[in-house]
Parts: structure tokens; sequence; C-alpha cells
């Protein structure tokens, strides 16, 4: 039987964790890939691992992403060390002869556009959330957001590609003394029920 | 500046953890709650909160459950001390005036379905996976599933409402013997790119 995490890393995933709109710092290369080595493990239907990431650093990736970017989202989001791109394949059945090599799973795909895009959008979120969690499992911030063009990210970052822009998240340190105080979330009773 | 989290609990958390076919034990409700007071802190957009959730105990709401499930999830589910339906609200907007009460967000999507069903199912997506790593971070198994037919469970959970079944999960004690091998995961170069 396992235990629960100690309430001080409850802490740092879920309860005292903010969404930072200002973040700073550095995030090196080295930890992008530990980041996504532990977001890797988490589970998706099928294992189909949909999610695709592109990590925007360089002024040059910065310049690509700013036109799409809503307009309350443009200074913090240039600010930020990295912004990565969580996106998903809706090709992403053709790595299932290796995600899942029990069975013929690209076969349950193959034809199936639509089905494809319902699969590849809800396992690609779940994978966003993933990379979420891990990043404050690292230690690091995080400022996830949909208020971009997700058209210009795509025809900037994917072209010529079946894969699809979902949300962006930014990465660093964020700084508590400038956050607001945290909106409410709904009670248990409000929405959930025990049958 | 935040350290990461303990070797033992990114273990926990992603890289040792599994999901279960077979779960037992039992999960109270007083775990249900505290399930769910660490995962509603997770961020969504414009603090939507667009997830529901049925939590299946009974024999009886097992009986509504199980015509919906798929062949292969049925011997399992019903053997389980709890499944989860994680659900969206469409009309989860008609909270915004509590959850978002800096501005008048109810309106960005009051009359347009479309983009309600296209964020409903984003971040309630995401709230599923907060709920899978929050349930790790208790201490307990999970088997998420999607094979199971959405029409059937919303009629049997949620008639007469705008909430939509999204995946299930299976809760309880699993037991690592009766794992299989691991399925592989993509390596960094083959799902993103640092630019």
């Amino acid at each position: 039987m396992t235990d629960a995490l100690p309430a001080e890393c409850l802490d740092q995933l879920f309860r005292t964790a903010r969404t930072h709109n200002e973040l700073g710092g550095e995030v090196d290369d080295d930890t992008l890939r530990r980041l996504y080595d532990l977001l890797k493990w988490g589970p998706t239907s099928a294992n189909q691992c949909p999610a695709r990431f592109v990590f925007v650093k360089s002024q040059a990736a910065k310049d690509k992403l700013g036109p799409a970017l809503d307009e309350g989202n443009y200074a913090k989001t240039m600010a930020a060390p990295v912004t990565v791109i969580v996106a998903y394949d809706l090709d992403f059945h053709e790595k299932l002869p290796v995600l899942f090599p029990h069975a013929d799973a690209r076969s349950w795909f193959a034809g199936d556009l639509e089905k494809r895009k319902v699969q590849a959008f809800r396992n690609g979120s779940l994978q966003g959330a993933y990379l979420l969690l891990a990043a404050r499992a690292l230690g690091l911030d995080t400022g996830p957001m949909s208020g971009f063009d997700n058209a210009k990210v795509d025809e900037a970052f994917f072209k010529g590609t079946r894969i699809k822009s979902n949300f962006l998240v930014n990465l660093g340190r964020g700084d508590k003394s400038k956050l607001f105080p945290r909106s409410p979330r709904l009670s248990f009773d409000e929405v959930a029920r025990i049958e």
C-alpha cells in the first residue's frame, strides 16, 4: 500500500501552486528534457501519446509566435524564459505499432479522422496537464494560456503536418508577491456526487 | 526558488506509477473529498472549472454504468472499489460570475455553444488529468478508460442536463505483481523540439 505524498509536496503540486503572469529566470535545455522524461509516463488511451511540444526559447521563435498571441498574453509571453506550444498529432496512430505492440492498434484509427480528432484532443490535453504538474514537480512555475490564434500558430510551426496547437504554457520562476488573490473554486457538492 | 520534489515523489506520480486493470481495497468517501480538494486547484482557462464528477460506488450505480461499458472494461470496472465518471458541463459559463469575478466572463461564452464545447472538452480533460495525478499523490492506483458508450452514460447519469461524459477512472489499490511489462514511450526528439 502506497502512502500519500507529504503535505509540502501536495502544496507544491496543487494547494499553493499558482498560475503566474510574470515569469523570469532561466530554464536550460536539460530541464526541458527532464520535464519530458517525467510527463511522458502519464497514461493515455491505448498509449497513444498524441502530444507534441515546441519549446519556444530563441528570439527567432518568439518572433514567429508573437503575432498569434492575444494582446493580453503578448508581453508576458515575450518576457518568459520559455513558452511551450502544447500540440497534438492527428496522425498519432502511425506510431502505435511502436507504442502499443500487443495488437494492431493502428487499424483502430486509420481512415477515421473524426475519431482521431476526439482522441488526440482528449489525450493530448491530458498530456498537457501532465506537463503542467511535472513542471511544478520540478520546481518550475507555469502560466498556461489559450488566448491565441491556433491557425496562425499551426501555420508558423506545423505547416505541412497534421499537428495542431492546443494551448500554450509559459515556464520560468514566478514571484509570489506579484500574484493577485486566488480565484475561488466550486465545492465538492456543486460539481460531484457519490452514488 | 522552489526545489524539485524528492525522487520518490516523482516516482509515485510519474516514473513507477502504472495503469492498473485489477483494483481492490476500499476507498472511503472522505478520500474522494480529499481527492477533489486537491485536483480542484489545478488551472483551467479563465478558471472555468468545467469538470463534473460522479463517483460510482454502490451496486445500484454500477448496474447503471455496466451496460455502457465495452466488454473488455466490464469485469474490472464492476470489481473496482470506485469508478469515477469524469464529465464536463457545457453550461460551465453559468458559474463564471462566481469563479471569475473580475470580469463579465459569462458573456464571453453565452450563446456560443460550439466555443463552449471546445473549451469544456479541453479544460475538463485537464481536470481529469489532475484527478489522475492527485489520486496517485494520495497513494491510490488508477485505471483510466475511454472504452465505453458516452451516450449511454450521459442518458443514465446526466439526463436533462448539458453535462457530457469524457472518460472513466477506476480507483483503488493495485497489485504490481499482476502488471504486464510497461509499454514504450516516444523519445524527446520524436515528439519535441527546442527553437
